[in-house]
């Protein structure tokens, strides 16, 4: 089904909506859906509006973990259901407003100066929010201080970061953030970075800050080492909706990015999306609109395409936040479902040299989201061609992309912002935690845990206590030629293949690890050198 | 259908093939195909062997655009079809060296001295190669060079990149990397950067290197303006399978990377998978899964997990590879088929603490291909607990991760490389490569064309014409308000919705271009101001 240019127009003019209030527009008239989609919608959307009220009013919102959801009082306090709550996050933002400034004019600098590097250790929630907010409003000649991250526990992506630090780690705040203070890439990160500054003859305290949960593994390492500040996180806020606690503010303020307009943008999105007028409330037709598309089982992957190099990011922060949100095994019932919806996309008009080529053609298992900045840039464009900026270019290609796909069948939506600043980046951020909690209460599901992320967690622990096992009796037995099948008898464990992976990342790390035959593993033999 | 652990080890046993050779792995074991599947299938295999021959040879496998296809003969020029093609080949190659050791020793030289900084002006298959073998293979303390990217006509993005070379411009080498030579977003890049340099009093031509098909446009604008060095395309080189054409050997060089063991990677890899004995053929083993798991029809997405932040942007440039060269209507007898794989990922374990909690228990749409690096790093590692190391914990969440989705019944293929080297980089590019190709026999597809691009492109084009139609009707007729209907009216377009957009973006980027109830476009006016 399409339609004709006529009835395009008719069906822009009725569901293109535009918030001036939050400089946005939304643009959903190139979703094919039926006269009365909306109206059938209704009494389920009423439902996602009440559940909202119910959580932002403290509920228990996340059940599974017996949690309250709080992402939403963080940028307006007083919805917080306590004044215990409430003064802690304004008290938070204050004490976060005052170490800035202390860092900023040199009253806490590093053991070489004040500090201009600022390293965040973190993973998954800890890091996608700060490089989304980063490389979305950071500028080389504006920024108080360059950011770099460990967000994963590779040693050599470590020493890569630490070899673009070399020389300057006195100058060097290191921020550690786990929400739960127990998460292992990042305990490693840490420890690889003390070790840096030590090799350095630094003192790691001194440049040393943890964001984590009051009473955590992390929280006590921090106290009983005197690190130069701590900052809490809270169980009723998620990680993936922790842009605007202090994982998010504390290093977007010590960039220097405003962060009372990133919560003032955050807060006139709720606002907006608190109206139970689903034609007022851009979250809500969102969430309907994915919920169309998809049939409500996520049968169609969602492509982010923003036409902006700085929001080249959204989507692996998007990414998460639906993803990982939205695709969950059982609904709220206990019934299997397998629910969510795939996301990926980077950004226009560069993807049209790359995938877009699928998109138009190929396998119709999409749909794209659209952002476009109406802003060019600051100042003046030179002319590409008479009258004509590379801006245009962009535009056109946003608007002939849609097109192309338009004409395929491949349906959209379009969402506009007047510029990329922080106040839009806040309303960016809250629009789609609204979505992905309507469309949540859409498909019944708990938006707010994630029990898959566990299994493999404790999958990773096993194979960690495999490799001290096997490190174990092949010490014991050194110069002992043990095959797969000898060294999980010995040690008792039935998964071989388990048993030869780790043997074969042994033999490639360890120099008295040696190995025989692997590229046959029943041929193969391993053993510690005598 | 999943199998039991003493069933799991056989199939590994049986299904996992070392090349140590390329010093690759490959484990299929987790791909849930029947026994018999290979046998099944080995017609079809044949075939597609038979056509890589016909290529290899210089047939015509591009038949849309009636065009060889050359790429496999880059890295062994001695197989090119002609002593012409050959020694083209070569003597880019040396010209490449030549040039390059020119400009690190400082006999070519910027306006204010040896070169230090490199700009790459490209887009898509331009620029998707050499950004990731400059992350793969970059190290802060090692490069010649330090690579900076234009890859959209985004002005804004443009300008932050030329905030970070302030000052720097008169040591910087720019290099604008277009095929046709005709790309809007590079001609647009091209000139922002010249007027950039030309802003800042330096002579654009004498920093200025183009690659680009002889005889196109660029070429010419290279010529006339007498730029520093110009290096060939050849059209029987596709732009996603460019990397080992001057495309991406120029910037690895000048970037200081070792552009012979790149090279050596790819032939050695290329001469591996010209095996027609499929167990020994690892591009045919992928092709055949690709084909098992989405049933020759895309019906799954592939999920890129290398377990290596070097190899962060393999996903990215696979999914140009892949869905550009498989994402067609058309096969190659002119039936509508909408072929494609899509395909997304990053990193892990990173995106452990993202996605991955729906791919373990949301929707099973998708398979996943982990890329592990046996190395964990140069030098020696810190334990993170007594006798365990990050590089373990990076391993153990691999394992982890793969055992938890298998769990659950989500087929996973995993590749190991010894380590992150220009050969092994050289050897991934090839493999993937020689699977696409594979791939597209058996689906029988033109792998080597991109029609649906064009779509866009002219649609672009078609918006450009339109904007500079609006302006030139709101100039002639100064502070007359008209309506968006009025408007598309004076300048016979009928599409209502693209005049609404344009004239949106003009008042948003042209001062003198005024608008009023823009929030209504059926009730929105613009003029020019008088």
């Amino acid at each position: 089904m399409t339609f004709s240019k006529a009835e395009l127009w008719q069906r822009f003019v009725r569901y293109y909506t535009a918030f001036p209030n939050l400089g946005l527009t939304l643009d959903i008239s190139r979703v094919n859906f039926p006269e009365g989609y909306f109206k059938s919608m209704e009494p389920r959307m009423q439902a996602a509006y009440a559940a909202m009220r119910d959580l932002e009013a403290g509920a228990i919102a996340n059940p599974d973990e017996n949690r309250m959801v709080g992402h939403y009082w963080l940028r307006n306090p007083s919805l917080a259901p306590s004044h215990a709550i409430r003064h802690q996050i304004e008290g938070t933002l204050a004490e976060i407003k005052s170490f800035v400034a202390k860092v900023h004019d040199g009253t806490i600098r590093g053991a070489q100066g004040t500090f201009q590097e600022l390293l965040l250790i973190g993973i998954g929630g800890s890091a996608l929010g700060p490089q989304f907010v980063a490389h979305a409003l950071g500028h080389p000649d504006r920024d108080k201080m360059r950011l770099h991250f460990f967000d994963n526990t590779d040693p050599d992506g470590m020493d890569k970061v630490l070899a673009s630090l070399r020389g300057k780690l006195g100058r060097t705040l290191t921020l550690v953030v786990s929400k739960s203070g127990g998460t292992k890439e990042t305990r490693n990160g840490m420890l690889e970075a003390k070790f840096a500054y030590e090799s350095a003859g630094l003192a790691f305290e001194k440049h040393a800050v943890a964001i984590t949960s009051i009473g955590s593994e992390l929280d006590k390492l921090a106290t009983g080492a005197a690190w130069t500040a701590r900052f809490p996180m809270w169980d009723w806020v998620g990680g993936r909706t922790s842009e605007t606690s202090a994982v998010g503010l504390l290093p977007a303020a010590l960039q220097g990015i405003d962060i009372d307009e990133l919560l003032r943008g955050a807060r006139c999105c709720d606002e907006q999306t608190r109206s139970t007028v689903t034609a007022m409330n851009p979250a809500a037709q969102l969430a309907l609109m994915w919920f169309y598309i998809g049939k409500g089982r996520g049968e169609k992957d969602m492509v982010i395409l923003p036409y902006k190099d700085r929001l080249e990011l959204l989507s692996k922060y998007l990414q998460q936040l639906i993803m990982e949100s939205l695709g969950k095994e059982k609904d709220l019932h206990g019934h299997i479902v397998n629910q969510g919806i795939a996301v990926y996309g980077n950004k226009g008009s560069t993807d049209q040299h790359a995938y877009v080529q699928q998109l138009r053609d190929g396998v119709a298992n999409f749909f794209v989201t659209f952002i476009q900045v109406l802003k060019d840039r600051d100042g003046r464009s030179v002319a590409v061609e008479e009258g004509v900026t590379s801006g245009d270019y962009l535009n056109g290609f946003y608007l002939g992309t849609r097109q192309a796909l338009y004409e395929n069948g491949r349906e959209s939506i379009s969402i506009a912002i007047d510029r990329v600043s922080p106040f839009s980046i806040g309303v960016l951020i809250a629009l789609f935690e609204r979505a992905v909690g309507f469309y949540a209460s859409l498909i019944s599901v708990n938006a707010y845990h994630q029990p898959g992320v566990e299994a493999g967690k404790k999958a990773a622990g096993n194979m960690i206590s495999l490799q001290c096992a096997i490190l174990k009796r092949l010490g014991t037995n050194e110069g002992r030629r043990f095959s797969v099948a000898d060294l999980a008898n010995a040690i008792g464990n039935e998964d071989l293949e388990s048993v030869f992976k780790v043997c074969q990342h042994l033999v490639a790390t360890r120099p008295m690890v040696e190995g025989d035959n692997l590229a046959t593993p029943d041929k193969a033999t391993v053993w510690l050198r005598r």
